[in-house]
């Protein structure tokens, strides 16, 4: 049996791999991006499913149109871009089924097998598996403590003149580092001298613990080359898989023949789920609500860290999203720590995954705060603090 | 900006267009494949759903496995491969989000630009157009009245050398033909003795008005090249976007890492739905009811025409499936049918865009027969009639 050249040499995700330890409940898992399940609006969901399954069915159990569900692409121009500063029209916007489909339709509308696209070092990863599969040549800037670096950037566009730039400029996965406003205008900017499509993937924005909301890159797109993925997994429910686009007519006109290609469209009753659930004015109580959540989860994790972390692991304190990214000094592997942690009943992910560049990462790992209780946010941390301890005592 | 090659020439789906045109009710559609929207088992899903939705809130909104929610996976190979003769393990199967995302990983998992990919000449529009974005190169076979004709199929397969060879055997989109039991074996044979990838859609099988359920090639399958495509769209809900694959294990493996990059995994509420639907016992019932809805409703159509239509267009009465198949004369353009239809609030589809052939199929066109109830189908074809004994005494 053939298989395509695109395929050799990718394994699959060792997060979607991950998951299938989350099975044992025993395990402490500060692995995947899990929401908390405490998290989800729940009561709100069933009702506003009931009703619309009583309202709407002969619609909503119907074939759609690919473009989306014509209320959820309403709910998102008229409450979802303006609260972000932005404005467009219905042809501006796709819904998608979850926003990594929007990687994958911007893969197959735009790259060509060999062209360069650049992402950050680390990055998401699914996303860079997305991006190995559509046979591209990735090219990496730095991302630090403070975001990307505009001259870095500037020389990496310049030397590479990139087709694309995957960024997720705010509580990054898996980082959780934060993209300055004027590294963001530097992108929008860099955007425009060099014709780069510019992938702004936001989906944990809205997890803000403190401080104001930074502007998008979109905000200070001036050459329609800025498209934002907007997904509601976080915020309501990754379960749903609904997400939304936002960009230039022309792009989102090929992405929506694309995804006629995909998945023909997004399933209705969950789209209609999600604007429902806008349209009622239900997001801004449940997003503070769920802030306040991981924000106390977050602080939970990082005092525990404090507490049991031995020194020269470093790490930040997030003001979002939902990771803290560790260092552990040069010539340690995570993924030593790793195997050894599960075996005492906690998962996290190793950094190495996260990298496009060869050997790099591997001293780094995340960890995710938002999916375990306190306790074993403590527990856990405190069973990771030991080991890591005993393997510094054995080096 | 950059536009893919692969994009060059894909300008959408025909169907996908002629569905904005349904927003205007006045329209009689015979376009589309949608089913009877009296045919959603309503009642029983709203029913479901809330159920889920008390009980299972926490996994159904939570991530999910890329391989599919298990409870579907496993009502898949305890009754519905049973009820077809097959039988497998959950290595063997994936969810997909509706079966059009099951030809797009197949195309990512198998198909690099330039191989040869058969199909069957006219066949499902929407395929085509995937394996177009696929950069594969189509190759056709003739589909007869009677189904595929073992001689060709052979002939063909044995100068081309297919990698894949995509199949809808029973009630075909767009002819409603179905190709018989000898063929089928064939099928299964060329695919071993070729080493050729099969693509047996079969998501009409089940609406069958009389006669006897045909083997599926799957059944004849000793090779395991065979994959099986299973939806539930046009006996549950398109709406609801599921679908399942079965096969060859190392090939469900590479898709399911594809579909990692592609949308994750499929929403689990819709999934645990169809699986509800199935394991409380529905499906048999509520399938027996829809055949004989669109029994009497194909019936209704083909009295209207054999009634209305002048004795040279030429079809054949449907035994099962949603679609008739339409030849007018030599010279006719079905495309300007089309135009003046819908101008007289009649829409079908043009028979052009399911041929792979330049030039082919001009006279054809699809009716559905599933989307209307009859006094519309009766009137719709009336004046379908009457337009074409007009066109024809213009010419």
């Amino acid at each position: 049996m053939q298989i395509a050249e695109r395929m050799k040499g990718v394994s699959g995700s060792a997060i979607r791999e991950l998951f299938k330890l989350l099975g044992d409940p025993a395990i402490i898992s500060f692995g995947g991006g899990n929401p908390s399940k405490a998290c989800f609006p729940k009561e709100e969901i069933r009702q506003i499913t009931d009703d619309l399954l009583r309202e709407k069915s002969d619609i909503l159990l119907q074939y759609g149109a690919t473009e989306g569900y014509m209320p959820l692409r309403r709910a998102y121009l008229d409450y979802i871009l303006p609260s972000n500063g932005l404005h467009g029209e219905l042809e501006n916007v796709l819904a998608l089924t979850g926003s990594m489909q929007g990687l994958d339709l911007l893969c197959k509308a735009v790259i060509n097998p060999g062209d360069v696209v650049l992402v950050e070092e680390p990055s998401f990863l699914g996303a860079l598996q997305t991006f190995h599969v559509a046979q591209a040549k990735l090219v990496t800037v730095p991302l630090h403590e403070d975001g990307l670096h505009v001259d870095e950037l500037e020389a990496i566009v310049k030397e590479h003149h990139p087709v694309m730039f995957y960024t997720i400029p705010t509580f990054q996965n898996p980082s959780g580092y934060v993209t300055g406003v004027e590294a963001r205008k530097a992108i929008a900017r860099l955007a425009a001298e060099y014709d780069m499509l510019v992938i702004e993937d936001d989906p944990y924005a809205s997890l803000r613990f403190t401080g104001e909301k930074l502007p998008t890159i979109k905000s200070f797109d001036t050459s329609d080359n800025v498209i934002v993925l907007t997904s509601f997994s976080k915020t309501i429910s990754p379960g749903l898989r609904v997400a939304l686009c936002y960009g230039n007519k022309e792009l989102i006109r090929k992405m929506t023949i694309a995804k006629q290609g995909s998945d023909t469209h997004s399933p209705n009753l969950n789209q209609a789920i999600v604007a429902e659930f806008i349209n009622r004015g239900m997001m801004d109580k449940h997003i503070e609500f769920i802030s306040g959540v991981y924000a106390k989860s977050a602080g939970v994790m990082i005092d525990a860290m404090n507490e049991y972390f031995p020194e020269f692991v470093k790490y930040q304190a997030p003001v979002g999203g939902l990771f803290i990214w560790c260092t552990l000094p040069e010539g340690w592997d995570a993924e030593d720590l790793f195997r050894r942690a599960v075996e005492r009943k906690v998962a996290f992910v190793p950094g190495a995954p996260f990298h496009t560049n060869e050997g790099a990462g591997k001293n780094t790992f995340r960890l995710n705060f938002s999916a375990e209780p306190e306790e074993r946010i403590r527990e856990g941390i405190k069973r990771l603090g030991e080991l890591i301890r005993e393997m510094a005592a054995e080096k």
